[in-house]
């Protein structure tokens, strides 16, 4: 874990999208000795916590600005992270430079997630960046084995972890979401372009018009990578805000595979989880 | 299709949910000289239409009425068709001879759609009747092969539905429902507990947000039976109102397998799916 290269003592560009992430990639870098500098997305940032780091501004769709301010601070490597609601391509506040790549930008858009994530760290690496995964200089924000808090999964809920991971390695060849939820072995969802919030919220309204057929308090959110997903910058992520989705939508608790799952404010997790009595569980690899 | 044994012609009861399938099933069991008693489900089955055949009313969860009725009438074969919500449990009004079978129903109500529909075709079975599919009495109502209505599937949406049939052989060894939507090779929804329509409706909202990155009439409705189904209760059904979601989802067409999915009303389904610009296809077996 020591970094002796003179490379990496280069400054981190960290392009922060919302939530807290941001900041602990950003603070585990420090730690490491190495600078950063934060380019926020205007919209999604935190204005309030970027003002304590050295920090930029960029809207999203300006490749160019984002390309200039890397440079301008020294850093070759950029890391993705933050959440961000994949946008209307309409809405796109486009840059020069990006204008120039849109043909090609446009293509990848079209193509499924994990085509526009692998296709924009390969537009940036023409320009000489480098994209580097959050967990890569942040080992800490992934999410180790075991429960997070105080709970831990029931046999059946186990059970259902089995099959909701089974599952989603048959749903993988098809480029579909990294999260399923699955019931005493019945499986209620599958995410999609809805995203994890959205499926969670799907089952909550579902469960309110008596359209589950299980009880409050069974069942479990299972997220997973896909198979060959770019870790780089689509890694599967829970919060806080995870925690309080997946208890409105009346489950027992959440798995997810543990080295592979970045975990945002980790404590404010277990203290969600337990305040709401789900668990919170990081699965073994290879399990 | 010539049905000389005596067991046949004992009359047939249909116990009738909702739409207009109920009435085609027994329109066709009668031109073939077979006696029909319709039990509508009470809020399901359409009062207006029902009052032209010889009829009984039921509410959801009087197994014992239906039994009753079934055997004044002399019927030994059930048919059920039309649609119906899953209900939610504590609604359903139980009687006495359902009361008894409760914990053996409730038990078959937790499982997977799958058992509970031939769970409850073995319940009936245990109290000497027999479970008829609808197509089995009534081959007019599956929908053929090639398209309905004027419009066909072009190459990119042939290559979605290869897709779709992909992906619900992947997801059919876990019970998930019979239906995806696949836009230009992405896959935008899988059914599960919300059926066709919330999928739907679910891919409506999503576009209407921005959150559908493909345009407008690209995409097919893909259905298909789930492997080892009970096709007596639970075959893959498309009517009218099944094009007039698929429009307000912004798709290019329904692809369904032929001889394998009951088709609802196929005049009006073809008039609507030429208004709204959609195709309908049937998908020939083993394709």
């Amino acid at each position: 874990m020591t970094d002796t290269s003179n490379a990496t003592q280069a400054p981190l560009a960290i392009i922060a999208g919302g939530g807290s992430l941001p900041f602990a990639v950003a603070d585990a870098a420090m730690r490491r000795g190495r600078p950063v500098v934060l380019i926020g997305l205007r919209g999604w940032a935190d204005e309030a916590v970027i003002a304590h780091y050295p920090h930029r501004w960029i809207a999203v769709g300006q490749g160019g600005h984002l390309m200039r301010h890397a440079r301008e601070a020294g850093a070759r490597d950029l890391v993705f992270v933050g959440s961000l609601v994949r946008p209307k391509f309409r809405s796109l506040r486009i840059d020069w430079a990006t204008l120039r790549i849109l043909p090609a930008l446009y293509r990848i858009y079209r193509g499924g997630d994990d085509r526009l994530l692998s296709g924009v760290a390969e537009l940036f690496a023409q320009h000489g960046f480098r994209i580097v995964g959050a967990h890569e200089v942040a080992p800490e924000i992934l999410i180790p084995a075991g429960k997070i808090g105080t709970l831990a999964p029931s046999a059946r809920d186990l059970a259902d972890i089995a099959r909701g991971l089974e599952l989603l390695r048959a749903t993988g060849p098809f480029d579909v979401g990294q999260g399923a939820v699955v019931a005493d072995q019945q499986v209620l969802a599958i995410e999609t372009v809805d995203g994890t919030d959205g499926m969670l919220a799907r089952i909550a309204e579902l469960r309110e018009r008596g359209r589950i057929p299980r009880d409050k308090g069974i069942g479990v959110l299972v997220k997973a990578p896909k198979p060959g997903q770019d870790r780089r910058i689509d890694m599967p992520a829970i919060g806080p805000r995870t925690v309080e989705a997946t208890a409105r939508a009346g489950l027992a608790g959440i798995a997810v595979v543990a080295g592979s799952t970045i975990i945002a404010e980790p404590v404010e997790v277990a203290r969600a989880a337990d305040a709401a009595g789900l668990f919170v569980y990081g699965i073994e690899q290879g399990a």
